[in-house]
């Protein structure tokens, strides 16, 4: 018999390491129930630390949730970060590809954001309007980067109602893809876009 | 001095007309508030009857949400139904027409349907679906009647999404038009589902 590999001892970590490290099982735990299911309890147990601990970091259970809500809508903004350069629909299709895989993958946590937002959590609905900022900014010319479109009011209202869209297509498309392939799934939220543009008068 | 003409006597309606009155008041009540401002105490004051009648004829608080709602949205099916015949698209164009102008004359009460809905309020939900439904099953070819398209789990996945990024414009621009006139607004909505379902691989 060989002694079991020594575990890391866990003072290494400094406390806003150990936070982080926390927030990151959250996210985890998020992607499969949703945010009023992610419990002080239920990270306690996966984290092998105590209730008391949890709420040293956290504070309270609404401060929980909300850092842990906020740590995925940065995952989300990053992961769907296009490229820096390059011909404008690429890089929409790269960040709308960046966009499904992340639906997809954390679909109970972004879901019950998408839902506690629409229906008032003033909390959800403050982080779902950042990231919703975040994601659609960058479609918009902005100094010397090009982007996809002129910023305008007008541009901004179609961009607005075609997040709306991408949003039901995408968690329609997971509840029942209805033929629809995931390539023909990103073509159709790609092209949307412009052909709405393409329907505004000039 | 002529004597004030007499008022029609309240006994002569059934108590099913003047439950339907009732009705009526809240709905013209809920077009400038939400639902949840929308109390029994409220609809007594306006109806100048007895908040001991109105639970009478409603039951309790609810059930007159969920009576008033119903018949708001009764409302919105009727109003923005479309010619029996006709172009398919000139027939969409008066139903958006419609729509547009529902949303504006009665839009607290929408908005509260909406997010009610998006929230996850069973009633509101069951409510809002049903519109949905009755609003969009016009679209399709449907026995003799020819319609926009043909019934197919990929074009109810798109008319799904279309139907988002309408409420969404549509409520965005009563908020704030961005220059954006009434007939553009309509153009697009309605442009919209057709440039949609373009995108769409055969």
């Amino acid at each position: 018999m060989t002694a079991p590999a020594p575990r890391p001892p866990r003072s290494r970590l400094s406390p806003e390491q150990r936070r982080e490290q926390l927030l990151d099982l959250g996210v985890r735990l998020l992607a499969t129930r949703p945010v009023d299911e992610l419990s002080i309890d239920l990270l306690a147990v996966e984290a092998g630390i105590s209730r008391g601990l949890l709420y040293h970091y956290f504070g309270n259970k609404a401060d929980f949730h909300e850092a842990v809500v906020r740590r995925a809508a940065d995952a989300l903004i990053e992961q769907t970060a296009p490229p820096e350069t390059g011909d404008p629909v690429e890089r929409l299709a790269v960040s709308m590809t960046a966009y499904v895989d992340f639906v997809v993958a954390n679909h109970e946590g972004y879901l019950s954001l998408v839902r506690g937002a629409a229906g008032g959590n003033p909390t959800l609905r403050e982080i779902y309007d950042e990231a919703l900022h975040a994601l659609t900014d960058r479609l918009f010319t902005e100094g010397t980067r090009q982007g996809l479109l002129a910023d305008s009011p007008r541009h901004r209202l179609v961009v607005r109602g075609w997040a709306a869209l991408v949003e039901q297509l995408v968690l329609g498309w997971y509840d029942d893809p209805g033929g629809v392939s995931r390539e023909e799934l990103l073509d159709l939220v790609t092209n949307a876009l412009l052909a709405l543009v393409g329907t505004l008068p000039d």
